[in-house]
Parts: structure tokens; C-alpha cells; sequence
């Protein structure tokens, strides 16, 4: 694959044009960053896992009917999707209360909520990636309150589907963080990636951190703990 | 008024037994705080002021058909009001851009929203007050989904009506905070107070501060703002 021009590099991916103006190719990088980019470190083989567990994911999306931008894997940490324009949200998904909702509500980390909750930040680095409230997405003109119920529609299904499938490979979907896009036609498609970066994965029996807390915290190796939930996803595709 | 047993002591604020098991006195205090408690003062006249500005948009609320907790003013620095379970949410409502909500999504002060809206703040000093959803407001069990929507009815009820009566003084009510509670009946009520201490008041014309920035950003006497507020109030009162 020829390498166009290189659209747009983020903290964790290179984004570069294609021939079809409608694709991009996707470039995962070996960079680790944490707390708004505070920390930051090169780890060779991160970009390659996320690749691979991101498109394993986006295809078995696919397979119960939940489309995103993703087309194919292309290369060990490179994928093709299609263009979108993205809606400046981040989409968290929460099952356990962990991490910033833990601290901003005082609830322990590790107690399952009564009932999923969908949470909205702003996509700004320099504002820090605020919570914001359904009024404040209204009131900055981020997305329509229509695209909003989609957006909370889109994000409780693919938390369904996930919960599932990491239950049956053992593993507990704590939270996670979507971002969405629109088309050339203004169709809301998934976009990003679903990676252990995006989502806080415990081991489903002694509650070990199996995502990007390993780096936040300094658990151990990052490497081996997305390599355990590659292996694992992996597991129930040849099951 | 024989002061009953001291229930309660706040930042601003005493809350005294009476006879009447429904009935309690809050007795207004000299002191100013800001930033959670972290700034603090004595400045001799606030609480009589707070307490006299209160007692007056709570009869002007209660003029037009909005009830709260004030049953009458005793004392320059007191009044009698129902004993309620306070709801621990400050609800707070914006028209115009300032304070938290323009450092939070990055928007000027002074901008006019489009619409009013409608923020829920966690009362919890250790938490530092933080702003929730609504889901989170279910997820903690705060208030239930029919309550809320009843604090946001109201809230924007009285937001209408405070603003009509502050322009007709002069005065642009840019945002400012309610509490509610539960009478003995279950039935909600309008609690707390509506001073300067609680809302943001700038001066139509020159936006000169009349409120409690006034003593959080140091921009001269507090005590000559909230009587400015005091007499334009009484003045609209009297005409």
C-alpha cells in the first residue's frame, strides 16, 4: 500500500490519505501517553497489538450488525477505513465505577453500576477533555440533540455486544471511550479504535488490570497484558 | 424568637430548632468563602443583607405562584422557613457564559447562551462539589428521574421570573445556584437562599459585578455591591 499524504498525526495513530478519497489508512504508533499527555513513552509492539485487537473487534461489531469506519487490516499495525469527519465526543461507556468517575462521585473502584451510564467529554486537549452535559453539547453546537440519542443508542448496543464477548474470553469491561464520525452522507459510523488504550479490561477472576492502567499505574508490562487479550479474543475466534 | 437547639451550622449560615417541629430559624452569618471554603472572611452586614435580599425574591417567587421553603423574616439577619430534607444537589442555572461553566468548555464570559440550561452539581465539600449527569445523579441514588425533572421545571420557572424582575432593576442574572428539598409530605420544595452569595449579577449597562466575584476576584466592597442589589430590589418594590 503507497502511503499518501500524511492527513494528521495524533498521539497513538498516523492518519494518511489514500488514492480513494473516501479511505484512510490508519497507522497505529509504539507511543503510550496518560493523563492528557503528561506521560508518555515508546513501546515497541503496543501499535500492532492495538491494530490487531481493534480490527478483531470492528469485525466482530460487524458481524452482529454494528458497522464502524473500519474496512480491513492491512498491515500488523496498519488498517484502511473510511473517511469520516469526527464529532469532537468522547463516548464513555461505564459498567464499574473506576478511574474519573470513581473520583469525581466518591464510589469505590470495582462496584458494578445498577445499570450501564453513557458519559460525554469534549474532545479539547486543551481544556483537558472536560465532562460536559447533553445541555453543553447543545449549547457549543458539537452535535444535534438527535445525533446525541444516537450517539447513546450506538454506545449502549456496542456495550452490550463487547460485554459479551470479552465475558466469554474471561475478561470484565470495566468502561470504555468511543468516538464516532460522519460519512460523506452524514451517517453516524463508530470510528477510532477499541483497544486495551480505550477500554479498562480486569481479569475476570483476580481483577488484574489488562489495559492501559498497567502504563497509568505502572502494573508491570503493557505489552504482556495486551498480548494476553489479544490471545484471548483471538481464542474464541478459532473456538 | 426563642432560639431552639443549633441543628446545623454552614459556611453562611445557622439553622436553629423552634417550637414547631416544621418550622426552623436560619440565621444569616457575617462570613464570605469561595474556592470550597479555601478563601474565607468576615464582613460585617453580609448576613443581613443575604438575609434581606432572600426574603424578598422568595416572596416575589411566592407572588407568582412559585412556593419555597420561607415562611417570613423575623430579623434583619433571620428567618423562619419549613424544615425540609435538603435534596444534595445544587442546581444551577445559566443564561449568560461566566465562572466554571466558561473555564469548563472554553466559551468568553459574558456570551448569551442560546438557551438557558440546566447543571447538577454533587454537594460534597470532599468531592468539591462536582458537576454529574443525570445519570450519575440515578447511579448514586440522589433523586429519582421524576425529581429531576421537576428541579429542572422549576429551576427554569424561577429562572424566568428572577430574570424579569433583575432586568427590570437593572441588573442582567447571568447564572446563579438552587437547593431544594423534601418537605414533610414528600412534596419538593425551593430551599436555601437566592442572594449575591448564590447568584451572578452584573450590572445591565457597565457589567459591573454585584455579586460574590466581587469578593472572590478581589474587586472592591462586597457589602457596597449586595446594598446596590438590596435597593434596586426595594426600589421596584416600592414603585
Amino acid at each position: 500500500m503507497v502511503h499518501g499524504e500524511l492527513l494528521y498525526e495524533g498521539k497513538a495513530k498516523r492518519i494518511y490519505a489514500t488514492e480513494n478519497p473516501e479511505i484512510v489508512l490508519v497507522q497505529y504508533k509504539d507511543s503510550a501517553t496518560a493523563f492528557n499527555g503528561k506521560k508518555f513513552a515508546t513501546i515497541e509492539g503496543k501499535g500492532q497489538l492495538n491494530n490487531q485487537i481493534t480490527s478483531l473487534l470492528f469485525q466482530e461489531l460487524r458481524a452482529s450488525g454494528i458497522d464502524s469506519h473500519f474496512i480491513e487490516q492491512i498491515a500488523k499495525n496498519e488498517q484502511l477505513v473510511k473517511r469520516v469527519s469526527v464529532i469532537p465526543l468522547e463516548v464513555v461507556v461505564r459498567n464499574v465505577a473506576a478511574g474519573s468517575f470513581s473520583k469525581r462521585v466518591g464510589m469505590e473502584e470495582g462496584i458494578r453500576l445498577k445499570h450501564p451510564i453513557v458519559e460525554f467529554y469534549y474532545k479539547d486537549d486543551a481544556l483537558g477533555d472536560p465532562l460536559i452535559t447533553e445541555d453543553h453539547i447543545d449549547i457549543l453546537g458539537l452535535a444535534s440533540e438527535e445525533d446525541v440519542a444516537v450517539l447513546k443508542k450506538n454506545a449502549l448496543q456496542i456495550n452490550k455486544k463487547l460485554t459479551g464477548l470479552f465475558a466469554s474470553a474471561g475478561i470484565k469491561l470495566v468502561d470504555f471511550k468511543l468516538e464516532f464520525g460522519k460519512d460523506s452522507k452524514g451517517q453516524i459510523l463508530l470510528a477510532d479504535e477499541i483497544s486495551p488504550d480505550t477500554c479498562r479490561l480486569w481479569d475476570e477472576v483476580s481483577n488484574a488490570k489488562l489495559d492501559k492502567d498497567v502504563f497509568r499505574r505502572e502494573l508491570g508490562s503493557l505489552t504482556e497484558a495486551y498480548k494476553k487479550i489479544l490471545e484471548k479474543l483471538e481464542g474464541l475466534q478459532n473456538a
